[in-house]
Parts: C-alpha cells; structure tokens; sequence
C-alpha cells in the first residue's frame, strides 16, 4: 500500500511541529512554504533593533528537516485548498493529499488603509525587520546631519503603534537603543532628543497578560524613557508622521519619520479558499480535534484556528501552535492505524514579554514575575525554543556581547534585493 | 588658532586606516562614507556563498571611530572635489576643507554593457552579496521543484565570470555550498548535476600571482569539480545564460540562471571630477608623496591612485589602501608641524586567495604556499585583520562550526529593502 500523502503548508511553529512529528511515521509528507526558512518570530524585533542578525533567528527549512527521509520541502506558493478534491491548489500547480495540516499564520493587516504600508511597515517577517533596522538606524544618520530643529526632532521621534507584545519589546529595544548608541557614536545629537512612543488604542498595553503585569511593564518602560499613551487612536498616517485621537476626543499629530505598525495582524486568505465558517477575524472554527467540520482528513493549526477552551478563544501564540501541530500529527498517526482520535487540550505554560536589559513580565502558570527574574526567564525560555544548536550560540554569543559592551552587533544599513530596483545605484560615486 | 580640518572620502581600508591615525591629533577630521558600514571585502564571497552573515563581515563606521572625539562621521553622497576651492562637493551641500584624502575605491563596472548587471550582479557591496546568494539558494528551491531536465540543468549551471580572487573564491565557494548543501537538504536533485563554471578572458587565472600558483589554484578548483575556462571571452549575458568565443574562436552558449560577474571595475567618478590626469584605468596618477600634482593638500589612495614601483603599478589590494592611508595621515601631520614629507614606499607582505575547505594559494613575502598550509595563513590573516573583537568571535565561531559540520550558517533568502517595490507582497497567502 502507498503510504498516506500528508501535506503541510506553512513552516512556523506550528507546521514545523507537525512536520518533526510525522517523521519515521509511515507517510509521506510534504512542507510547503513561501519563503525557505523557518522564523523564530518572538525575536524579529531584535533584528529591526539591530541587536541579532536576519540569520540568527531563522533556519532554512529543509536543513532543519534534512535527515527526515520521509519529509519533502517545497518553496511555492499556495493560493487555496480544495477540500472536496483533496488538493492544495499552487499558484504554479496542484498537490492532492490524503490528510492536509493549514498552518499559514497572520500577516499584518492595516484594516483596510493599505496606504499606511509604506509609512509604516509591520513586523511579520525577515525583510519587514530589515526595513524597520534600516529606517531606524538611517533616521540616526540623517538627524546627525540636520541643522532644522525642527525636522531634527522629527527624525528622532520613533512612534510604534500597538500595545501588545511585539509594540512593548520594539519600544523597548528601540529605547535601549536610543540610550547606548547615541552616547558615543554621534556629535551632533543627543539622547534627550530621541523620542520613542508607543500608542495603544485601548485601555491598557500586553492586555492579554493580568493587569498588574500591564502596569508593571508601563513603569519598566518608562524607566527607559518610553512614553506609553493608552486610550489613543491613530486616524491616518503619511510620510510626516501620524494623525490620532487623543482618550478625550482631541485631535492630535505626531511628527516622525519612523513608524512601526504592531496594531494589526489578519489570518492568511487561504482560510477564505476552504468555503467553511470562519469567526469574525477569519479564523478557521474548527473540530475539538483540530479538523474542519466534515473534512477530518483537513486540519487548521497555530494562529489560523479558532477554538473555545474554558470559554474564551485560544490566543495566537507560539505555545498553542506548536501543541496544535503535535496533536494534528497524532490524530492523522491514529486514523492511519485505525484509532480514535483524542481532543485537543491546550497546556497553558504562561506569557511573557521583554522590555529591555534586566526588564520583562511573564506569567508563567499563571504566576505573575516582573522585572530581573522575569527577564532571565524569558532568556534562558528563548534559548531553550530557539531552533539549532548553531544559533543558540551565535545568540548566547551576541546577547552576553551586548548585555557586557551595550553595542549592538547587526548595525547595517542594507537595501538587498531592491539594489536593482530603486534604491540609490551601486554604480554611484562612493563617499 | 582653528585646527586644520581633513575630509576624508570613503570608509574603507584606506580611509578608515587614516583615520585612526589622525585621531588624538590636532586635526578636526570628516569621514564621509555612502554606506554607514566599513566592509571587510576580502570575506564579502562568504556572505554570498551564505557561509557568513552581512553583519559579520561589517561594522559601522561611527561605532569604530566612536571614541576618537576629534572624528566625525557622515552618511552622505560626494559627487567631487573643488580642487581650486578646497572643498567637496555633496548631493545636498558642501564640505571646506585644509586637506582631503580621497579613498572612495572602485566599483562594478561592465565595459560599457550596463544591461548586463541585471543578470549577473556583481560583488563590490553587501547588498551585491545578499542578492547573489538569494539568486543561488533560489536557484537551488527551484531546481527542486522543476520536472523538465534541461531547465533544472540550467537552474544548476553556476557562472562566475572572471578569474581573479574574487571570481576564484566565489567559484569554490559555489563548488563547496552545492557539495555539502546537496548532500542532504534536497530530494529531487543530485550533486552531480550541478556544475559551477569559472570564466576568464586571459590565459591564466589569478594573473597577479606566479604562473606555479596560478597552475595550483586551478588543480584545487579541479578538485572541487570546478570547471576552469581561460582564454574565453564574454561577448553577451541575458536572462537564460552567458553566450561566449572559445579560444579557438568558435560560438558558444552556456544556459545558466546565475551569473556572477566578477570581471571588471572602475575607479569611482569622483576621480575624473579632480580635472587632473588619470591614467587608462581612470586611476589619478600621484606624486611620490600620494599627494594630486600642484595640490599638496589633495591625497589619493587606494584602488583610486596610480603609482608605480618598481616599475610596475601598486595593485588594488586592502595592502596598499591602509599603508596609503597610514602615509597620507603621517604627511598631513608632517605639513602642520612644517615638517618635509617623506616619499611613499610599498611593503609587499604578498597575496593569497582561498580556495575552498583547505585549500588556498598564498605568496607571503615573495614565497609560494598552496593548499593546507596557505588555508591555515589565510584563516589566520583575515581573522586578524577583521574590524572588531564581535566580528572576529563570531567569524571564528561560524568558521569552526561549518568546518566541523559542513553546514552554512546563513541560508537565508531575503529581499529586504525591496519589499516596498517589486517582491512578492508580503501580504499574500503564505504556504
């Protein structure tokens, strides 16, 4: 007999899990992503801060996947699934499947200003982190050489927008970065003008976390000069700076040539191409055994499912994709071998968030830990998930480095693929 | 009295050397560079072989000359020098000067074919280097995925046109990534079906080292499975492939999706705006003292200057970039004391050039050095001379790990700054 077709598509937590799983397993599977790498995302904002390189926290895929005899990986695009063919339709082919795992994750999502892009980019992936260290560390350079005050202050003010995890640890890194690197490497400006803000539209920031944690992470950001604005709505954004509502009413404009859009994340489309019910912020409702309704040879996994656990929807972490990824490997083991299947139930281990040197929350089992602790708690948590031996070092290596020297390892201005598009021509005169 | 202001153009291995050797004096020194990194170009292969990561082999300029207060940096443009003036010439202003030293090196250049760039980048700059490697890891994933035989022949056909160092260690480099990388990571295609070609217009490859080395070098690219090709010249590169003239004169046609031009640069324009004469290279040609004729204030060094010795004209080496450097900062402090200058001497410690895993030619001092032993000087000089005690770990780490596991630390394909303009949208499906 064939052995059973299983296809995956997405290599995160979630689909990379999956995957480890169904190794040595009597399928054959194949990993389908977009790009060739797999992403440690809770550490992006350590590259857009300049403080890890791009290859740092990522992995190629297939290298992680090598000696898994049974797995294939493929760089390619998928545009939809068609469940009552059992196929995953390619924007270059098709792939059927015996048993199909969607883990294809968020990506950012501006609620329908689409315009905001180009003024302020997310934080999903690699080349939104370059762009991000690029327009950061190229407003230092540009604000070195102004003579206006006024346009000075305007390149130094750093606007992040979204309270959750990945606005705190940016603002954060952003404000430790302001801090070392402007106290030797420039003459002409100086720390007190560098202004980073980081605007939540409600109530509190990390909302997902207690609420003393909340206000704990306020103070620690503050400590580093993080002006946090809660209650406040961005109303439109452009080349200058954002325009935003203020918790009374008040219109107001923030002028700053670096905006970092952490507000908004929306499920890939592929989960409209499934033509199933899905909650109100496109999420796939799926089986208490993670499959779609009728369709339990197809699974939804990590951050593009929705499933109700004590009453409120598992959150889109790195924590629920991996354990979804493990049970959908087990359910298609035990269907395989004629067994039944269990339900998915959700370990909570607890959440946390970086702030900056010696500075987090984490509620690990519901325990609340701030400050210090909290901090080397999330290092050693980081560590530990980060994939590949090599990588842990080169991190331990840079982080030690950095936590000794306060300098800041992955500094570069680089424009990549675009140098045969728009940027300034390499032919140009040096100087 | 005001202290002596010195430009300094371009933060290379001349005008960073320069520079620290005018810090702590009384000089107020600009360094002006177009990138805000200083580039270790003799690794720059590794970074497009994904051997390196970008941030390993480049440090900002800022960072290395913090400490010395009487430095300053700026990221800025120079389009040329007002000799008569004294002052350089910015896109968006000016710069007066009591002494300048022009050390802006050279570029890509591709003898008046422009159109060929966009097939075959070259490797002059980070950004070259990311875009190479993305075009060879891509060829790689699209190999895997192509059912026809004659187009995955020409997604695994690797052109590195010119045999000078660099064309040389790209090319083993190539030899060693499709070896090792091959091995394990891909299900669909086999090592023996991707070839790496090195192309060279002259009769022999490495021209500046002794015919015995040149023959060595060969041998060891040999070994690797490069095919060496001298006496063939270019005569067109587009989207499929590289047509060229054997040296019996006859046509041929080589179908390759990545070509790697490493054949020819020029010297930056900034020479030519001096209105001083240069010689056929477009190189200014210098008094014994580096110094522009009838301008004892102007220095030029580096790859921009024309000076002989021994009857021969000093190579475009990091060598004679930092002596040249060193000399141009000792005759500006010998000038203000109103002491006489001294005459420019080159001391040839030799070239090397590496090959791949262990293998190398290198002719320290005059004499000549292949395999094992060459690697081990070589290993040890560029980690010698790498910028900063980070770099130099980190490289040692990378360097030591990939050695013991033949893997490659930095498989990453990105696009980065591009994601704006022509790539993917990162708001597409992601599979």
């Amino acid at each position: 007999m064939e052995p059973a077709r299983v296809v995956i598509i997405g290599g995160g937590f979630g689909g990379l899990t999956a995957a480890k799983a169904l190794a040595r397993h009597p399928v054959r599977v194949t990993l389908i992503d977009r790009t060739n790498h797999h992403l440690f995302q809770p550490l992006l904002y350590q590259v857009a801060s300049a403080g890890l390189s791009p290859a740092d926290i990522a992995s190629p895929i297939r290298s992680i996947l090598a000696r898994q005899k049974n797995i294939e990986v493929q760089l390619a695009n998928v545009v939809g699934i068609d469940l009552a063919n059992k196929s995953v339709t390619l924007d270059d082919g098709a792939l059927p499947y015996d048993y199909v795992i969607l883990a294809a994750g968020m990506h950012t999502n501006y609620f329908g200003h689409d315009g905001w892009e180009q003024y302020a980019p997310g934080l999903k992936s690699l080349d939104d982190a370059i762009e991000v260290r690029r327009r950061t560390l190229l407003a230092f350079e540009h604000a070195e050489r102004e003579t206006d005050e006024t346009e000075r202050k305007r390149l130094l003010t750093f606007v992040v927008i979204g309270g959750g995890a990945t606005g705190v640890e940016l603002a954060g890194a952003f404000a430790e970065l302001r801090r070392f690197v402007l106290r030797h490497d420039f003459r002409a400006i100086h720390p007190q003008e560098a202004r980073v803000i980081l605007l939540e539209a409600g109530g509190r920031i990390l909302p997902a976390f207690h609420e003393a944690m909340s206000g704990s992470a306020v103070k620690q950001l503050e400590e580093l000069g993080v002006v946090v604005r809660t209650g406040t709505r961005v109303t439109s954004i452009d080349e200058r700076g954002v325009s935003l509502t203020t918790p009374d009413g008040a219109e107001e404009r923030l002028e700053s040539a670096s905006v970092v859009w952490g507000a908004g994340v929306a499920v890939s489309p592929i989960a409209r191409s499934l033509g199933v019910p899905l909650d109100k912020q496109g999420r796939v409702i799926v089986e208490a055994d993670l499959s779609v309704p009728s369709h339990p040879e197809a699974f939804v996994i990590g951050d593009m499912m929705r499933l109700d656990q004590d009453g409120a929807p598992l959150p889109g972490v790195s924590q629920v994709a991996m354990q979804g990824g493990a049970f959908a490997a087990k359910s298609i083991r035990a269907s395989i071998d004629g067994r039944a299947r269990g339900r998915f139930h959700y370990f909570d281990k607890g959440i946390m968030a970086t702030i900056g040197r010696s500075r987090a929350v984490a509620e690990p089992f519901g325990f609340e830990l701030s400050g210090f602790l909290a901090w080397l708690a999330w290092l050693f948590i980081h560590l530990w998930y980060l994939i590949g031996f090599r990588n842990r070092m080169i991190v331990m290596f840079e982080w030690f480095w950095s936590y000794l020297t306060y300098k800041r390892g992955a500094r570069l201005i680089t424009w990549s693929g675009s140098h045969l598009e728009a940027k300034p021509h390499p032919d140009e005169p040096r100087g």
